[in-house]
């Protein structure tokens, strides 16, 4: 039999025994790509409708994401986060959970955030961008610099962008392309529709949404927005 | 030293040579992913500013698509493709580079194509839809059922779609959800924005982008639409 009907087999086995609780230790690391995404659905699928609770134990954040109602995000043996995929990439409570779940990862940068004329202000050496309320005030009330996170879908590449970039590496991955833009000595992944078509050396602006931004504190490594 | 450390100690001996070709077996394998994401950008770009020719094998689309001028897809010990990234996304060959290429992978479907009131059209038992001339011409011509391919991304979730369907799977992947919808006995992966919000038994519409379908000969498993 192939990997993949040893696998339903097995599965099938544990299932007939209706227990209280099934327990999957990487159950899908040995498929090839695409029989791993189909059993990764019918696993869930059949999950759900017999309603026995699943503990599912994977290194592979994105069968993480897909397969969990709830992930715990394990790292050195300390748990960094217990939530719900959305929770986790949304409102990620560690710094390792937010650069850990998301591919490509999110970027990081060293910021100061300060209050200025009733808004609030990121700045970095070369950058300097303004930053809503909600995002803005707890890192603000930080002493010191904290680290900024966004994610590349969160950056645009854009002629009203407000921060000027290099293009260091443009890879393609088919819908998009994953652009490295160097400012100074910051890098920053973004992803871009592939019909832009950006160069290697193109001179470009880029803009953060700032709606979407994370900050962490650079000693504890604990979101700012998301814990007490 | 690390795994990361002792590539690029390996990478250094073999560029101070000046070599006239560079040759990469697997080169990133074992590294975790995300110095395999910095690493990867690190060689490209080193390549191309030395401009050495570079040879890089690896099983990891991802890579090949993201770092190569041009792609060799081999299978089976034949060479199914040699062609640029945007190529063999865009204008795949063969069945197997559709596939294979693009992550979520192509969704396929048995179907008949056929001239109609001077257009085209594509069915199945349970489908019908207008296929416009550039892609519907040649699967016409064919004698017999011809295998559609569609991408994930290329299927929108919609109240005016054309075709009904059930959610069997959402799965979150964080800025997006891949939605397994099943239309009679037929699969559709679909990325729709987390947003949007579908459950598993929803009922819902989807739309094909007729525009970007892909035609195959399921004997050759040839495309109908970019070989002869």
């Amino acid at each position: 039999m192939s990997g993949g009907q040893q696998q339903r087999v097995a599965l099938g086995r544990a299932l007939v025994k209706e227990p209280d609780v099934l327990l999957f230790d990487e159950p899908l690391s040995n498929l090839d790509a695409r029989l791993r995404l189909t059993m990764r659905g019918e696993i869930k699928h059949l999950q759900k409708n017999l309603g026995i609770t699943a503990i599912y134990v994977t290194h592979d954040q994105v069968e993480a994401m897909t397969m969990a109602d709830r992930i715990a995000v394990m790292s050195g043996g300390h748990l960094q986060a217990f939530d719900s995929p959305e929770e986790l990439y949304d409102r990620p409570k560690t710094l390792f959970v937010a650069g850990f779940v998301g591919n490509p990862p999110m970027n990081f940068v060293d910021v100061e955030v300060s209050q200025s004329n009733g808004g609030f202000v990121v700045k970095t050496d070369s950058i300097s961008m303004d930053v809503p309320k909600e995002r803005g005030e707890k890192p603000a009330a930080y002493d010191g610099s904290v680290i900024l996170g966004i994610r590349p879908e969160d950056v645009a590449i854009t002629p009203d962008g407000d921060v000027s970039g290099e293009v260091f590496i443009v890879e393609p991955l088919g819908r998009e392309n994953l652009i490295d833009v160097r400012v100074g000595s910051l890098s920053f992944l973004i992803l871009a529709p592939s019909e832009d078509g950006h160069k290697i050396g193109d001179n470009v602006k880029i803009k953060f949404d700032m709606d979407q931004v994370q900050f962490f504190d650079p000693q504890t490594e604990k979101s700012l927005l998301w814990t007490q």
